[in-house]
């Protein structure tokens, strides 16, 4: 018998049919003499319907009356994810994020939980009860309901495992794990067994759509061992964890690429000290999110510099930087949408040279040709043509033998 | 410059543009210098989304989860309305029925309100800003949501009024105050501009369904004086307080008709000591209210019953009876929905006499037909013929001199 904090997300408990389908699943589990914590999402949609209806009323609307709305999503499904439970004769109670005793800064929209007073929590564990808890949400310090932004759902479950001192964190979600490569892409992809926080972080942050970095830095902060699998099977998913000794042995576990960057390229700025920060500050201003700068060497008195952001925040930066080149005097920008990141991830890059000039070589050799290049300690990240992107990602698996992993 | 409760129901905060609308108002107190505290109700429709919702996941919902769960819709109503302020520029802050403070017994889906804390509100006012509070819900004392039944919003606008010591609340609803009579069949009907609690609690209970005893017992109770009004047009609606001694020197002041009643007839019960009380305690366990008990001269040793149930209640109470039929040892029922309850209501009554042959000889000319006659000190109750109801309600109004109010 063992402690279990299980997470399913809005496509999980989209209606009321499957709400049903996911209290049968966890009837199951607690049949088998488990306890068990459940933390919910909102109906998929629902989130971005109150959204709508919000900004319908007030063009900018206040962000702790967001957070009161927003937190009506889970409201709803933990109470129907505990009458179905009720429905098959188990018994359970509904938490809200306020009622779970989570308590969060007063940052409206994404605010970080500060705490957790697990002990109302315990005492329906002990009564032998499944406990639901409503994910994304807390409650401040005043009263006030709070939200956790996107991928909020995730930490709750987190954040609960580590508070209940759980022996189990399963992240259901509509993939089976987390894989070396997008299967959808590379046939050949393999589900990994285990993967370290820092390579779910790299991979992550490298277009693997599977779970936020916020969440993965928690569990890694608070050493919460989790599970990511899918609910419409039983298949065993990937245990994310601390890195151990023999995942360094294999070089690179994965292949990520992720198609929604854009590459801005800024040319003619006069070549004079600090006109890169005062670049980087008028974007950094506007929240915009930059990766991969390159800046070229001046010529003529002017220099060029390339760098990445999402694809949906072009507009954006267009904007942020019409005051900073009239006060450089000078400046015009380029953007790229037809581009896209390929990342190799893997622990194992620490201690073994030889991984950039694999892939770069073994991409040059299948013609796909490399615009910027960015790296970290476990991570190297080419920017390429976004149609080669799918043979590039082919290539790289294939250069790294990850299909026998 | 005054401190004002408004209530404002379903249909008033309907939509997007009708909470709109109802921030506009709120905005229009607001600049005439008062303190306005606000009670709103779900959009009309989401409660019994929610309930239908409910019942698709679990045949029986528990109450707790169900109260967690519609406690949802006032949620979703606060925060929207809080932002269409904001868009008009007006300091607005929303709380839920726990955050504002409103504690209740355990009693879930018709919890009655213990007490309120205030000080949250108290220190929002001071600020300056509106409040807005979700009706319909509280929290009981072990941190769990609860909602205070039908008619729950009024409760709570009534019971703030009481606790923040307002100089008025103003519950809009969709007509203009309490008539004379129903306007829509009396023509002459006549707005009343003031009406006493026992004359508002009588028409309640007559089929007047302006508001639920509940509230108006409830603002009885704490000598919570408030106004029904139109939130559609700014009219003058109807005062409800304790009753003056002017209020008495008319005998009557309203004429209510319930056309959603069913008279039940039992025959042939042996006629023995305690038959009726049998009865009455088999209807009372199947929580059935009824109302208007006639009981002939038993003959041949059985007795006749006569009595009203609501209209909805005919085939409870059928099912309730048998079993009480089978230990009695005989017993049958017949059920005539064709029949109205007319009432006529006044505090005057009380040292009047002669308004029960004013009613009847009036009824009488009028060749309506009395089946069974009840009264209380304020009220004259007569079951008549359905298809006569809207015209004996137009004789009544004229017998008392209604229209010259």
């Amino acid at each position: 018998m063992s402690r279990i904090v299980q997470k399913y997300g809005g496509t999980s408990v989209g209606d009321v049919e499957r709400i049903k389908k996911v209290a049968a699943r966890i009837k199951g589990y607690r049949d088998e003499g488990h306890d068990v914590v459940v933390v919910v999402s909102a109906r998929s949609g629902v989130t971005n319907e109150l959204i709508a209806r919000a900004k319908a009323v007030c063009e900018h609307p206040d962000e702790r009356e967001m957070d009161q709305l927003l937190a009506i999503g889970e409201q709803e499904t933990i109470a129907l994810t505990a009458m179905a439970l009720h429905g098959l004769g188990v018994p359970a109670v509904s938490y809200t994020g306020a009622q779970a005793g989570i308590v969060t800064d007063k940052v409206h929209t994404k605010a970080k939980i500060q705490g957790i007073n697990a002990k109302p929590i315990e005492a329906d564990l002990k009564a032998g009860k499944v406990v639901i808890v409503a994910g994304f949400q807390g409650i401040t310090d005043d009263g006030r309901v709070s939200t956790l932004g996107r991928g909020g759902s995730d930490l709750t479950a987190i954040a609960l495992a580590g508070a209940l001192h759980a022996d189990k964190c399963e992240i259901y979600t509509d993939v089976d794990g987390v894989y070396t490569a997008d299967p959808r892409v590379v046939k050949d992809a393999k589900k990994l067994q285990e993967i370290s926080y820092d390579e779910m972080l790299e991979l992550a942050s490298s277009g693997s759509k599977v779970m936020q970095s916020r969440s993965v830095e928690f569990a890694a902060k608070y050493d919460v061992v989790f599970e990511v699998r899918s609910s419409f099977n039983y298949n065993p998913g990937t245990i994310v964890k601390q890195e151990v000794a023999y995942m360094e042995k294999v070089v690179v576990r994965g292949v990520a690429v992720d198609k929604d960057q854009a590459k801005v390229t800024i040319t003619n700025i006069p070549d004079q000290p600090g006109s890169a920060a005062k670049i980087f500050k008028g974007l950094a201003d506007a929240s915009i999110i930059v990766d991969m700068i390159v800046q070229n060497v001046g010529r003529n008195g002017v220099a060029n510099l390339s760098f990445t952001v999402p694809g949906t925040e072009t507009h954006k930066a267009r904007k942020a930087l019409e005051p900073v080149f009239a006060a450089l005097g000078g400046g015009e920008v380029e953007i790229d949408e037809a581009i896209a990141k390929l990342s190799v991830v893997g622990v194992g890059m620490k201690t073994h040279s030889g991984v950039a000039a694999t892939l770069f070589s073994a991409l040059a050799e299948a013609g796909v040709n490399i615009q910027l290049i960015s790296t970290s300690e476990i991570k190297i990240s080419v920017l390429i043509d976004k149609a080669k992107a799918d043979d590039a990602a082919r290539v790289a698996h294939k250069a790294f033998a990850l299909e026998s992993l």
